[in-house]
């Protein structure tokens, strides 16, 4: 059992906001992430997946094939977007990190399944100081 | 002559949009820059100011008031903040890194100078890709 | 289940010292690490939690409240200090790496737990080359 | 039980070829890696070991050991070498770098284990956006 | 006068060697960097161009399209290649950095000048220790 | 004319301290860098020097013979050491960045222009906050 990540970037807007709380509510507890006109990161994206390295070439997954996979799964869906307003797999949820990594990991399972791999992790880097992982449960 | 950069932090939204311009032109010549629901980024200032050191501290400027000086004129006016909304320095202006920088070392210059050291360059990395340096000229 | 990693930073100095020992045996087992005029490190402390997403938040553990547990517990004590003098938690302790990430998980687990999250992992980096985890057992 | 990891660095060329299979199918396969005059990496490479530590040092093992240790087991066979022409352990291998991380694995397992600690995890960054680990099964 | 900096990466083999020379002197004076199988880099390199803002978007010169001329001028060129063996514009030259840097500038700056900018500075990463740059004389 | 540069690490313990002011005003002054008992970083030093290229080598410096110069000049008078005991060309000096930054240019200059080539910039990054550079005058 080998275990592969590859790395991908992307921009994106976001805000941090409960419609169910008033405006001061939303402000205590999320602070300046509450800013109603949205802020933004540059997100680092790592997805590792495992298996057993294949006898032809000693790969356990293509890493062109899992770039692949990752850009059209997620990196075209979020990429210099509004994930409030602009991501369909995101709508009605939180935008913390932690959703957006159980998001994603939702939007790549199952094609990872298929190519033969099987999704490990979902590491994304929102800022100099916070991550987060989410590895399928 | 000594340079000495502090290097700060701060997330924002932005998009990049000339009103002047129909949709298409806008997407045409910003591309994924311009979605009109904004992205954002993950922005690393470094502020570089030059002078001789002081016989008393061996400091050309006391680092801990140069951070001072950036959090109060600038971190402060555009950290989690949309570029295009939420920012008095850019107004009617493009939020490109370019003019972004311009309008940060004006916002420095002055308090700098009354500090007794010298603005040497705003140097603002946008992505992992891009980044632009200004000096004040 | 959820991982959400904050990441902070601090200066200290320390010396690798055994009282038991010699001078000699001293420089012999820690070489340059047992200068007995102490050297320094800029460290990088991640501390991470795991846990379930709120409801209400989305988050499992508020980054700021993390940050502020943190640097309570931690920072205030060890930043800008000398390690083998001026840190209570590590009195009587080598002041390796591996004994100092413990003394930072001991420090932190009880506040972590009575947040209602759970410490995960306590990791230092001490230089580009070094890095230690515990995960408190 | 506390992880320690080392880092250490070096050059390599390699390409990916599969001498069972024509040209074609080798470009076909491997893209630009399979460029027949080679093409290269600095990697980056990570070995994590676990202990418990020593009363008289603090350490789970010695660092400076452990670094000496990788030098003579990898880095003096691999660093500005050609993986598929210069290095007795990838003989007869694809060097990709799953299979790269197990032959670093087997070079340096025994090795540690004989001086008091376990080696838990090889980690080899090939580029940006590329890295695998290995944890001997 | 704003000075912009397009990051791009790409990988490829060498050896530093003179045909004039001995293999004993070659390996005298060029070390480990002689190994006649080649070893190889992850290159990192900055193309800093400098200009005015255009009053129409705020740009000195679009990045996308800054980046689109190195990707054709350098990285389809040497990206995945041997540079002495694969590399039209570096034919009869040894491979340092500093050659390689010049040969980069040569390549970009007409097609920059030509897009109505200036090329500023070339600046070529060869290793996490080793850097140069040069400024066109 | 090329540039090249050559980084090295070192870690030392230092304090900022005025010894002809009271405990109070060098609190005052340097906050937490006057802790009495001395705090430390992770140097990291970047020696540019500048020249044309040797026709037989396609170097402006062997970097190799560069960083033996820095090692012997430098590193080995302040790795692991304390910068205001234990380094003889900073004695009488304040340990602030910048002069230490001036004090490593005059270790290396005269050694640098022997051997043939220019000192251009010493540039001393001493957190992820702060850094120095110097250019001789």
């Amino acid at each position: 059992m080998v275990y592969v990540t590859r790395i991908e970037h992307f921009n994106a807007a976001h805000k941090l906001w409960n419609h169910k709380w008033s405006v001061e509510k939303n402000k205590e507890v999320f602070g300046k992430c509450a800013n109603e006109n949205f802020h933004g990161h540059n997100y680092e994206l790592h997805v590792t997946v495992k298996g057993t390295t294949h006898p032809d070439t000693g790969f356990v997954m293509n890493a062109k094939e899992l770039g692949d996979i990752i850009k059209e799964q997620v990196i075209e869906k979020v990429d210099h977007c509004n994930l409030n307003m602009d991501v369909p797999f995101m709508e009605g949820r939180f935008t913390s990190a932690e959703n957006f990594a159980i998001g994603i990991w939702n939007e790549l399972a199952e094609t990872i399944t298929k190519s033969g791999s099987t999704l490990h992790c979902v590491k994304l880097i929102e800022t100099k100081s916070i991550y987060v992982e989410y590895f399928g449960e």
